[in-house]
Order: structure tokens, then C-alpha cells, then sequence
């Protein structure tokens, strides 16, 4: 995949529609995408001061996106494991629905990154929005 | 200048040191630009509705950018036209500065459009950001 040349001002600011519906879409049923904007990292084997370098766009935004495998806490639970060496990210909030075209194509999970233990971690300015796909729509689409 | 191909996710988001020190000093110096992101308008005889269209990129988008000439209000005078056929765009606030380095290279404008003749004209949703150049800054760019 080639990395796409940007004239000054064009960034790559996805909104959660293009961020689900064609990327993670795409990620997922292993269809080509045309560029790299997403690089894949294991998140939690990082902090999160450690993952801008990570990003294949944008090093010095403020925002940085990647494609993360999910990790399962017990290997038949389906909790999903979100601890790092030293912390772990906490969700907060309910997840909110991503919608395109009256559908719900995805969610959005927001996590904040604590240092430390839980539940006596300490909170830090680290914000994580994790999408997924939801399933049946993902089925509806029919893979084709 | 040919219009640049965006994959999904990319946009023109430019921050206010790129409008200014590389698209809007360019403009001015004319120096060539290599994609058409930002049209020229009269901005000033159109109403704020009818310039999302004259855009040349993201006419869906809710920013649209543009470079427009200068109307002075009276041939000899500084002050700038910014009245409309309907109505007219009044300066609000400070102008702020837009720093570089350490420098000042240009100042930034917060205009809202009132529909209307002045001083009675009723306030709309319209905002404009008005960026000019600063000339002293200009000057020592030496329009090499």
C-alpha cells in the first residue's frame, strides 16, 4: 500500500462513518484499501505516550488511528483484555451508535488510559475511541 | 492546477499558519499552488448560502475556504467593503494573531453575517474567518 502524498492542510480526519464503514470494513473482510492511513498495533503492549511514533500519518496531530486485534481477557471469556504493562484503559460512558444511512454500522467505546492498578488507578488526559464493527450489518453487507 | 483525489478519510483541514503562510502568501506573491484547494470569490456578492457550491473541494463539508480580493468602501479609504445585496458581514471580537516561529505572519478575523442594513441588521448562524497577511512579515520573506 502506498503511502498517500498530502499537500499542505489535507489531513486524514475520517469521520466514524468512513472510520467503520470503510476501513474497519474493509480490515476486517480483507478487501485492498488504496492507502496506508491505518497502521496495525498491538495497543496494550504500548502506552500510550509510545504510539504516535506508531502512526503511519500525522505523528505530530493529536490524534493518531490504528487497527488493533482484540485480545480476550480468559481465552473462552469474551471481556476484552485492555490492560498495558503499566496501566490500563477504562471505559466511560455508554458506547454510542454509529450510524450511516438509518443503520447502525458501528460503535463507539471511549477509554481512558489510569496508571496503575485497578480499580485504584490514576487517571490520566489519554482518551482512546475504540469502533467496532456490529455484526449484522457486517452480515447484511454480505461480504461480496 | 488539477484538483487533488482524496481516499475516504482524507480531508482539506488546514490550520490557520497554513492558510496563511503557505496558501494565502503564495496567492499573493503568485507563486503556483500544485492542487486547487481554495477557489476565488467575490465573496461579497454572493449571500453566505450561495458559497458552499463555489467551493472547489468538500461542498458537503461545513467549512469552505476562500480567497477573495480586497474592496476598500471608498477609493482613496482603508476600510473594507463587506456589504452584501442583503445584508453585510460585521467584524466581531479581537483580531487575533496568527503566529509561526515565534513570528507574527498574519491576523485573523471573526465576521458574522446580520441580514439587513447597519447598524439594524439581524445577526444569522454565518461566520466568517477572515485571514490576512501580515506585511511587515511579508517584507522579510524577501518574495524570494
Amino acid at each position: 500500500m502506498a503511502k498517500p502524498f498530502l499537500p499542505p492542510g489535507f489531513r486524514f480526519h475520517p469521520t466514524d462513518v468512513e472510520l467503520v464503514w470503510y476501513y474497519l470494513k474493509r480490515k476486517v473482510i480483507g478487501k485492498s484499501m488504496q492507502f496506508e492511513a491505518i497502521s496495525e498495533v498491538e495497543l496494550y503492549k504500548f502506552s500510550p505516550w509510545e504510539l504516535p511514533e506508531k502512526s503511519c500519518l500525522h505523528a505530530k496531530d493529536l490524534e493518531w488511528y490504528f487497527f488493533c486485534p482484540r485480545d480476550r481477557k480468559y481465552p473462552n471469556g469474551i471481556r476484552t483484555n485492555r490492560a498495558t504493562d503499566i496501566g490500563y484503559w477504562k471505559a466511560t460512558g455508554r458506547d454510542r451508535t454509529v450510524m450511516h444511512n438509518s443503520c447502525i454500522v458501528g460503535m463507539k467505546k471511549t477509554l481512558i488510559f489510569h496508571v496503575g492498578k485497578p480499580p485504584k488507578g490514576n487517571r490520566t488526559d489519554w482518551v482512546m475511541y475504540e469502533y467496532r464493527l456490529e455484526s449484522k450489518e457486517l452480515a447484511d453487507a454480505g461480504y461480496s
